[in-house]
Formats: structure tokens, sequence, C-alpha cells
């Protein structure tokens, strides 16, 4: 080891000291949580935890900024209801969550027959007699061979965002979709859904349903074709309202002009606590500040930790973010972004510039004796992604996937979901990646 | 790659497959868990493991033995009870449990004012004086640098297993150690201990106080010195019993000589299920079985699947089944463990002749699909650390070490706490490298 390396790899070591026993993440996972807690884009939660954002960062002595974004605005209303009715003095309450973005239903709710499809792609096959004044029911499990859940989730993610726009087509009623989790509970897991440009006349409700609720829902349909399923949702879609992403910027002193954006996103789904998607990201990027600043670390390059808002149901403060930068003219050199969750780190997804890539690579050894040693292609994140440039690298914070999706948009995304050291780990692997990035560039 | 890399890279997948989509080791596990439940040594749980391992190896259709072992018993008896005295009418009940081999209290319990220590060398290095008398409280915390927390575990691992040994030299009345977990919670940790050579008269009970507990106690001594705790347990020392090793072979083909070893632990503490400690084990050797069975492949080498008894308080079955082994001149030429928690698994431990590890670092390619990638030299287990020789290689599952000791020995370690996936991609990757083991030998 050359003393080059012999200074980096002790100056790794110091990040992962401050991080594992000096560590403040763990706390502003807990505020975030239980002080601010579900933070959809419009809503309450999103204003408290912009505020809390402002707090911490001109405790952390930073400059921050707040960067003004229209954000749509929808909110669940009222608890969701639905039943499966066998016969006429025979129901079974199922436990599901209005889609985001989904339309109400009557006031009175939905009542009808069923029609179950394994997935999205059968439904899109079906003859349009047999879905027609029906409920489609899109029941399709996450697979179970992938080693990457995310993978798996990207297989179904579909069933869930265009559900409801394909069912339309066939004349359903409704939609009501499994939930995107290998896990067999009571809890259904909500997200982002879309009509597209489906006129606003012909929308149709969309919920999720439990996995319990789903196998049940199946096991009757065999027994029973004929049953109906009855639900009422009072969700609704409000006018855009005005939101903010934060930003906090550390100058370069050598190269101001050259950017290492970091960033997680602010908001959360309406259920939960959002602790893992993305408390987790927040709480990592706050302590990378942190450790900077214990650590008497002044970078050579601008840093910016970036709070973007409104990743969970239309991405306007990635966008909003991105062309700002553009319209500065600004140098991106590098992003990073943790929103897979606080899970253990196992490396980094990368994008971008082969040559940058291949860089980065070489810094693998230094990450080995914290077993980081995922150094791959791959999506680094939606809300950097649009900072990607032929010349920039992004890269997101590669985690253990098996028990995100456990968690993932639903009530059972809370703080004692997340473990402090490996929620730890994930802030102290970002910032030595950041680290490098800024002392020998890209 | 070449036909029969290409070769060896399908059968991972189809082992993969196997445990990922058909696989049966989390129902084994539900069934260790709330059909036989804790199982120490000796115990009536322990006697309910042993005939449903039989039962299921003879589902398997696998060729069982059980093979008789003298093993310890202690049981706990009731619950036990503890407080901090502050003042004649002010009490704090705090949880503790005994620990594994500790001698009971007086019935009326013990009541005393206590001494802390930060470690057990601070205690080594007490002066008598201080401590005669009193209860020696050894409240060192796990510590928080490691990446590994198996290690933090072993620096702290003493104090608990050595402590009233080295109390009792001190003139202590007890000794109460913090439980070894990151953790801040109620929940104390047992786990074994020992007098070593201390004559039976001298003996003084042991027990381990939440890590709430021992930080309460430790705040109101640093107010009040002359404060008292008090506590009564009733574990008992039985006379050794006969227990069993339950051994499954299947004989190889082609070199029935040739011993492929693998085991976990069929005992477990009698606190919570022993879910991770070592039901995930016993659930993942299960497995190994049924994806061999399932994929129709017939071993060249004998593959002996070793459910250990008695591996939490003295590994008599550990120590029976390698001097049997060794009377028999078998040719053990491989072990593998699996007894660090069902948690998603990052590789292997290795233990061994050289040239034989670096036969195993070779294949390392074909486990990257599956991000397995830890191959490096390390402890490979307590169980069949008793099998090495000059001429083989242990190895030990290497997991994600972050969660482990959280439930380690502790009501935690139940079902709940195991996710599905984590503990079928450990089975996966055990089944895909006693196959390469079995298939090209060492």
């Amino acid at each position: 080891m050359n003393a080059q390396n012999e200074k980096d790899s002790l100056f790794l070591r110091n990040i992962y000291n401050q991080a594992l026993t000096e560590g403040k993440a763990y706390d502003w996972l807990h505020h975030i949580c239980y002080n601010v807690g579900a933070r959809l884009s419009g809503s309450y939660g999103e204003k408290k935890m912009i505020r809390f954002l402002e707090t911490e960062l001109n405790n952390l002595n930073t400059k921050v900024t707040l960067q003004p974004v229209m954000v749509p605005h929808w909110a669940r209303g009222i608890s969701e209801y639905a039943y499966i009715e066998t016969s006429k003095d025979k129901i079974t309450t199922v436990p599901i969550l209005a889609l985001g973005g989904s339309v109400v239903t009557p006031a009175s709710g939905i009542k009808a027959e069923v029609v179950e499809f394994k997935s999205l792609e059968e439904l899109e096959k079906a003859d349009i007699n047999k879905v027609v004044g029906k409920i489609a029911f899109i029941n399709g499990a996450l697979p179970n061979n992938f080693i990457d859940v995310s993978d798996a989730y990207g297989v179904r993610g579909a069933q869930r965002y265009s559900g409801a726009r394909i069912a339309v087509n066939k004349g359903a009623v409704a939609v009501i979709v499994r939930s995107l989790t290998h896990k067999l509970d009571d809890s259904p897991h909500t997200g982002a859904m879309s009509y597209e440009d489906l006129p606003k006349s012909r929308r149709i409700p969309a919920a999720a349903i439990s996995t319990n609720g789903a196998n049940l829902l199946s096991s009757l349909l065999s027994l029973n074709p004929d049953l109906k399923f009855f639900f009422r949702q009072s969700c609704k879609i409000f006018n855009d309202v005005q939101s903010n992403n934060v930003i906090a910027e550390i100058k370069g002193s050598d190269f101001p002009d050259e950017i290492i954006s970091v960033g997680a996103h602010l908001d959360s789904w309406d259920v939960g606590q959002g602790a893992h998607d993305d408390g987790a990201g927040v709480a990592q990027c706050l302590e990378i500040i942190r450790i900077f600043k214990a650590l008497n670390y002044n970078p050579k390059r601008t840093i910016r930790i970036v709070f973007f808002t409104n990743e969970e149901n239309g991405a306007k403060g990635a966008i909003k973010y991105a062309e700002e930068s553009k319209k500065k003219k600004e140098n991106q050199i590098f992003a990073l972004e943790s929103d897979a969750g606080g899970f253990t780190p196992l490396g980094f997804s990368l994008q971008g510039n082969e040559k940058k890539i291949q860089k980065i690579k070489s810094w693998k050894n230094l990450f080995k004796p914290y077993q980081v040693y995922y150094f791959e292609k791959g999506f680094p994140g939606l809300d950097i992604n649009f900072l990607q440039t032929e010349n920039n690298v992004l890269a997101g914070l590669y985690v253990n996937s098996q028990r995100y999706f456990d968690y993932h948009h639903s009530e059972n995304d809370i703080f004692e979901a997340v473990n402090k050291r490996e929620l730890e780990l994930g802030a102290a692997a970002m910032a030595s990646l950041v680290y490098l990035v800024d002392k020998y560039g890209l």
C-alpha cells in the first residue's frame, strides 16, 4: 500500500468510526419518523419535513436554499373499506389502500363481480366481454427467483402503475391489484399509479389489496366465481401546490464549479412513517455533512446535499433540480443517492461515463474492510437520474434488498424496521465514496 | 466460460431456484419455533427436536442415526426477579436472566451493594477491598466500531463466560453482567458461563441484565453509590443426561470414504425459540438434502448432515462426533456449518489447508450472481471445529452480522425475526458449495 492509499484507508476508517460511534443518523431518523411522520407531497407532513431539514442544516452550519417546486397534491381522505361478498348474508372484510393518484369511488362505494388475472399481461390479452362491468383483480405475485428483490419489483411494478389504464379499456369498473411484496400479511402496499392521458370521465378507482387478502379473494373466486367485491375510498386529487427541494451546499476550495450532488427524497407515502423510504436516505445525507464537519474535512469540490421533494408521485423535485442546474450550466460531475432503504450497504450501482466508472472501481479495495464490494452497473435512483450527462457518473447506494419490500409503501415502514448499525454503515459508505470523488475528481 | 463452468453455473441456478421457489426451510423453521420451541440440552424441548429431526429425515428418505452423547443438564426454574433499591422505600425492578451454568441464589435472594466495572479487565485489576461482599456489575458494552458484530462479541464475550470466576476471587457475592448486544432494550441475553475448576462451595450466582437495565443501574450508581441490588434465581445443575446427535447420511457413489459433514446445532437456549440460533441452520441443513433430492443429485462423496446437540453449553455433541469419526479413521475432507443466524449470506469463513482453500476460492465467480463474495479466512463454527486436520477445510456460512446479537440468546430470537428469503439464500449458498466440493473434491 502506498502512502496515498494508506492515508485514504485511514480516512475511511475515521469516517466509519464517526458513523458507528458518534453517529446521529439514527436519532435524525427517529425524529423524522415520530416528530414529522408521513409526508406526502403537498401535505402538512411534507411542510414539517422541510422545516425540520432547514433547522438541522442550519445547526450543521451549512448554507441552505429552498428551491420552489410545484407538486401534485393527492390525499387519501378517510380510511378505505372493502369486503368480499360470497352470498347475500356473508361478507369478509379485507385490507386495501387506494393507490396514489386514484380517483374516488362513489360515496356509496362500488360493488361488482370480480375477474382475476395473474398478471397485467393476462389482462391486456383478455376478452373484453369477460371484463366489462366487473372489477379487474390483478393478482401478480412478486416472483421469487430473483436474487435482488428490486428486480422482482421491476417485473411486477406495471400492474400497480398501469393496471387502471389497461383495465378501463376492457370496460372494468375498478381495479384491485395485489400488493408488491413477498411477505404474506394483512398490510396493503400503496404506491403511484397513472391514468396517463385517459380523460377524467373514464378514470376508474384503483386500490392495492394485502397479499393475504389477495390470496383469500383468489381462493374464494375459485369456489364461487360470482362473488362480489365491495370497496369505498375517499381519496381526492387537489390542485398542484408549491413545495420545495431543500439544498445545502459546502463550497469547494479548489474546484468550486465541480459539483457533487448527494441526495435522498424528503417526501414519503402517507402510511407508515417513511422510515426506509426514504427517511433513512435523508438521515444518511445529514450524517455525511456531520461526519465531514466532525473530521474537519473541507472539500475541494462543491458538495451539495439535495433533499428532493415529490419522488413518490411525480418526481417534480428531481426534474426541477436538474432543470435549474442545466439553466445555470452547472458541471455536475457526480451524483449519489440513497433510496433503497436503510439496510446493510453492499456497494454502489453505477451509471454513466465508462472510463470514470472504471476510476471508481479502482477504489474498491479501500472498501473491502467494510464488506462493501458491489461496484456494478445499474440504475442509480430516480431523483439523480435526471442529472446524467455523457461525462459524469451517477451512483446509487446498493443495499441488501431482501427485506425492503416487506415494508415499502405500507404501514410497516416504521422506525423500528430500521437497524441502527445498518443505517450507519450506509452513511459511512456514502461519505467514503463522496470523499474519494471529491479528493481525486472524476 | 467453458462448458464445465457453464454446467456448474446452471446447477447453482437450479439450486437457487429450488430454494427460493420450492423451499421448505421456512416451514421447517416455523415448526421448530412453534411446535418444538426452546430446546436446551437435557430438556423436554431437546427430546422433541430430536424426534422431529428423525421424522423429517425419514420423510426425506435418508438413513438416520442417533449418536448417543452425555450432555449437561441445567435448568432455569422459575423466572428470575431483580430490583435496584435506591432507598428503604424505593425499588425499581430490572430484567435479568440467570447465565447458563450459574448456581442458584439463596431462596430469599441476594441483596448487596454494587460495584461497577466497565470491563472484565477492570475487574481483574480491582482492589479486592472494593469488591468484597458486594455484587460485581460488569458493564462492558459491545464496542461499536467493529464492522462484523461477531468481532465485537469476541471482545466482550469473556465478561459473561468468566465474570463469575474472576469476581469470586475478589470476594464478590454475585456477578451481574451487561447483555452482549448493541440494542438498547429490556430483554436480557443469557449464554454459557463457567466456574472452571472453582470448588462448588465457592461458586457465586451470575446473571445477565438487559442493556436498558444496565444503563439504569449505572446511572443510579453514579448518583447513589450505596444503592443495593437484589436478585433471586432458582436455576439448578442436574446430573448429565443422555442425548443424541442426529446424523443423516447420503452415501457417495464414487468416493464413499470421503466425507463431507454439513451441520448445525439442534439445541438452543431456553428463552425465545432459538430461531436464528440455530433453528435457521437446522432448517437450512434439511433444505440442502431436499434440494439435492429434488434435483436428483447423487453425490460422488458421502454427504453427512449432522445435527449437533449441546452446542450452547458444552459442545459435547461436537466433541463426540469428532471422537467417533477419529476412532473410525474417517476421512473428513470438508465440513460446513451454519450457526451465525438466518441472515443474508455473504460468503464463507474458511479454515484449514491453504492449497485447498485456494481451490474453493477459485469457484468465487460462480457465486457472484448470488451476491456471495466473501471467501476469507476465519473461524468456521464451534461444532465442526473439532474436525480440523492438516489436510481438510472447514467452512462457516458467513452472513450479514449486523442484527444477530439483537436476538441472540434472548426472548427476541423468534420465528418472526427471520426473513424467509434470507434464510433460503443461505441454504442455497451452502448447497452450492457442498455441490462443488462433492463434484471436484478437495
